[in-house]
């Protein structure tokens, strides 16, 4: 399980100290507001921190706990700021951006095969994708401590940044044109888009893609698994560095 | 859950029967010896099946049966015989070979993966390595309908038997010389031999292979999701068939 904290006061405490990286926070229905509630919730919004009304049966694994109906989920890292990470140099760098990722397992392996890959950090939505949370940090092998991650409220903005920081935007797609051998992924920062297995990249995140590659198969019966299509174009981008030959 | 029988008669009937594919017996270690049990033992030994004394607790999952503390797990899959397999011309063709693989969501990964890759087919031991059990169907997404199971006795025998029939053998190891993508992998019938993540492809197979090759890569802090390296490898031998770029 992750790490909680738990109890009006104790999430107050830690959203105004802001010294420890919370996922999620989860109310109960059943609670009424308050003057601490309010406060909550607005300092929540203020840092982008999800916060959802659950029903009361939710809590009953956190019983053990005098926990008032409210409970902050902790990270397990300490997330990278986007403008902290443009603000140094790259060159002939990559970045992997998670595009409603829902399985933590994927995540993990995701992770694990990006630092094998030398990619430079992973970017994640503050919402509609999993949270780095154990599963994914016991399914990282220990990877998610060699890699920067970064959270942002805005994929789109966050797309818009990089493209404005000499970053190239590859979005895969499974109806794409181009293959993703295609691309020569020498000489250039480029970050890579993977989107959920059935839902596939945002529309809005294709439109801002320099590139839309697909991964041609032999026998088109189903997609790949996310962390199995990853690791296949991440590695063919190593191929290409290695060898020199695109 | 994986389909069961149970009970001394029914899992009696179906060894003598042979037209059901049993991965494994379960017998519970409070039961007394009896010709029925000993014929049992007798003939999960002839057919390689493994059996289990496991004690009674284990049992208490299927307390709505009258198990009589015996019950055989049968799979859900119909397997092929290598030497049917091989009674077929095959050429340009693939095999997934896998070596100890423990991790039933790694053996669905892999099999979905080998389906988009057009491989002919996956060979695993009757020991020592997952069996095709419900996750294993599950995590295949249904690409374990898809594409023939060989189960074998001996792994070593069936690589001898392949070699014998024109096929190539191609072993992974950390600490291989050459790179996956060094090989050549038009124009032959290969098998590629896949190892546990910690104690990777056995010696004995390691001896017999014809190329041993490593996925390298950007940062050695681990190595790569067992899935995930046959998904890099295997997806290279895709782009050199359709791009005919070796």
């Amino acid at each position: 399980m992750d790490e909680i904290i738990y109890g009006k006061n104790s999430v107050l405490e830690a959203l105004i100290a802001g010294d420890r990286e919370i996922n999620k926070i989860l109310i109960s229905k059943n609670n009424r507001p308050d003057v601490k509630l309010n406060k909550i919730k607005e300092l929540a919004k203020e840092h982008g921190i999800v916060f959802q009304f659950v029903a009361k049966e939710k809590f009953s694994q956190y019983s053990e706990f005098n926990h008032q109906g409210i409970i902050a989920q902790i990270s397990p890292i300490k997330y990278l700021d986007l403008d902290d990470f443009l603000e140094n140099k790259h060159s002939n760098e990559s970045l992997i951006i998670l595009d409603g990722i829902e399985d933590s397992h994927n995540v993990g392996a995701i992770i694990r095969t990006a630092v094998c890959a030398g990619v430079s950090g992973i970017i994640i939505p503050s919402r509609r994708n999993v949270q780095i949370n154990s599963i994914v940090e016991k399914t990282s092998a220990g990877a998610i401590n060699h890699i920067p991650i970064i959270k942002v409220n805005s994929l789109n903005n966050a797309v818009e940044k990089l493209k404005n920081s000499d970053w190239w935007i590859i979005a895969t797609d499974a109806s794409a044109k181009d293959n993703h051998y295609d691309i020569n992924y020498n000489d250039m920062n480029f970050a890579i888009i993977m989107g959920a297995e059935h839902a596939g990249v945002s529309k809005s995140l294709l439109k801002l893609s320099d590139f839309i590659v697909k991964i041609p198969m032999i026998k088109e019966f189903n997609s790949l698994n996310v962390s199995n299509a990853l690791a296949i174009i991440i590695f063919e981008a190593v191929r290409q560095k290695l060898t020199g030959k695109h």
